[in-house]
């Protein structure tokens, strides 16, 4: 079977496009938009870089967005105020908060504060225990956008070995959970509800001989942030490799000094695989349709 | 090396003897005793004789047990006030509602009604997004057993190759991720500090080549229901099993006319194994003294 790149920029441009249409049905018979609320506190130029892509992408399918951008002075206790108040604001149908926050402000105590319902980042513990129990719940951005993609390419899970590198909570966790759920629990208005029932096998930085493990793979997603990480070796001919890495490495002979490469050695692991995820272009930009989806999802169940 | 029973009776009765301590020494320093709220609904035999274990284990130790039993023909919305009026009793440290629920009833709504401070089983939504994220959380009580047993053996998980057949929401799925997660990351109060950092693979029925996954693995962790489910081709010499089964067969010499077996073929197994946990007298002591754990670590959060 010749090699298949799994276009993540394509199909993130299909499902916006099915979002715009979607929304202008809505708009049509009368309804409101979905609304975003988008907090932002301080200026990190990454962050204020990526609520302004949140917010454009939100406007090209229809989505209204909010910014609330705070001080980086605020404190823990007027931040909290600040989710309370969203929480209750019946306007708006999910927000999220975008991180990382000022290091005197304890990320976990804002995120545990949001009203599941309206966390649309699914990073809460509630929607996190939802996911794992496969109670209806809000899936976190990359692990839904890695899901939609394998459903979108008909690449099967169930039976299959999937090897997760990686134990953050925002990928490596909560995608090993997604993907060993037993499919009747898939989420309403997934198009993704055949994925799941995988044999999921969790590595990270203690793992003691990671490539013997790899090479059993049918699936490969790695998430663990280290350019080059998964050689040819690990892999075996004819395994689906999800590179969920964004590194950035030095390039005098780019125009900004430095290019984007994910955590695999992809000119020598692309030939043996059936599919791959090139970076950029792959899981990236699922990512933010992600969060168009679970606006989109949080307002349908918040109208009905 | 020769093969070892881990005697979960042994190690459950050292824990009790060690809870009573402590909470001698609390009553001498003039403080009250923690309180278990017990929510029992109907009459269900099993459930009865669950109950008075529970109420009993507590007696044993010094925890104040009160049990509040319901008609079986209570509504959803009555049981949800229930829980409600617990969740604001100061009185209560912690309470459980003891599981199946009459069928009129949606067991996961109830139970994500409990306050996730109060959930001394471990089983809201809350807690085990917590365990997950490695946020300080209650652990459902089989789970918190097997790690507290692994750790009284000094049977290292980091960087071991951990397998768990099964993924139910009361041990497969929370073992597996309380056994990859970072051991700093583990809980207040807990003695198995030192474990973690395991290389967790979850299998089930859908996972093809079962005994090929399991032969790889350092600790097998049987949570199926499924009597004889693993034999000796599966395990390689030298192995940590972990038997969570309890089903009941015919056995015509027995007086009762059944006999209690695992999920393992013991007979077979255990030769080759360094650790086995017999069935009974493993796993299931563990269950009730992670329960009595569970209401001492709530306790201390609340009166602190």
């Amino acid at each position: 079977m010749p090699m298949t790149l799994l276009d993540g920029k394509q199909i993130a441009a299909d499902i916006r496009a099915e979002l715009r249409q979607e929304l202008d049905t809505l708009r049509l018979s009368g309804r409101r938009a979905p609304k975003l609320g988008i907090v932002i506190v301080g200026e990190n130029p990454a962050s204020v870089t990526y609520v302004n892509n949140k917010m454009r992408a939100c406007a090209e399918v229809g989505i209204e967005a909010e910014r609330i951008a705070l001080s980086d002075q605020i404190s823990e206790q007027e931040l909290l105020e600040v989710v309370r108040r969203l929480n209750d604001d019946s306007s708006i149908d999910g927000f999220i908060v975008q991180l990382p926050l000022p290091s005197h402000i304890n990320e976990a105590t804002v995120l545990s504060a949001i009203d599941y319902r309206k966390d649309v980042d699914g990073l809460t513990p509630a929607n996190v225990g939802r996911t794992v129990q496969g109670q209806p719940a809000i899936v976190s951005a990359t692990p839904r956008g890695i899901r939609e993609l394998l459903s979108r390419y008909h690449i099967p899970t169930a039976g299959k070995h999937v090897v997760v590198i990686g134990r953050s909570n925002i990928v490596g966790k909560p995608v090993a959970m997604l993907l060993m759920q037993r499919p009747y629990l898939s989420l309403p208005g997934m198009s993704a509800a055949s994925l799941g029932d995988a044999t999921v096998t969790i590595c990270h930085s203690r793992t003691q001989d990671l490539p013997a493990i790899t090479r059993t793979a049918d699936i490969i997603i790695v998430a663990a942030g280290c350019p080059g990480l998964l050689t040819a070796d690990m892999v075996r001919q004819g395994a689906t490799v999800i590179d969920v890495g964004i590194n950035r490495i030095d390039d005098p002979d780019s125009p900004r000094g430095y290019r984007l490469v994910g955590d695999v050695d992809f000119q020598n692991v692309a030939p043996l695989c059936n599919y791959i995820t090139p970076v950029p272009g792959g899981v990236g930009p699922m990512t933010i349709v992600s969060l168009l989806q679970n606006t989109l999802q949080a307002y349908k169940n918040h109208i009905s």
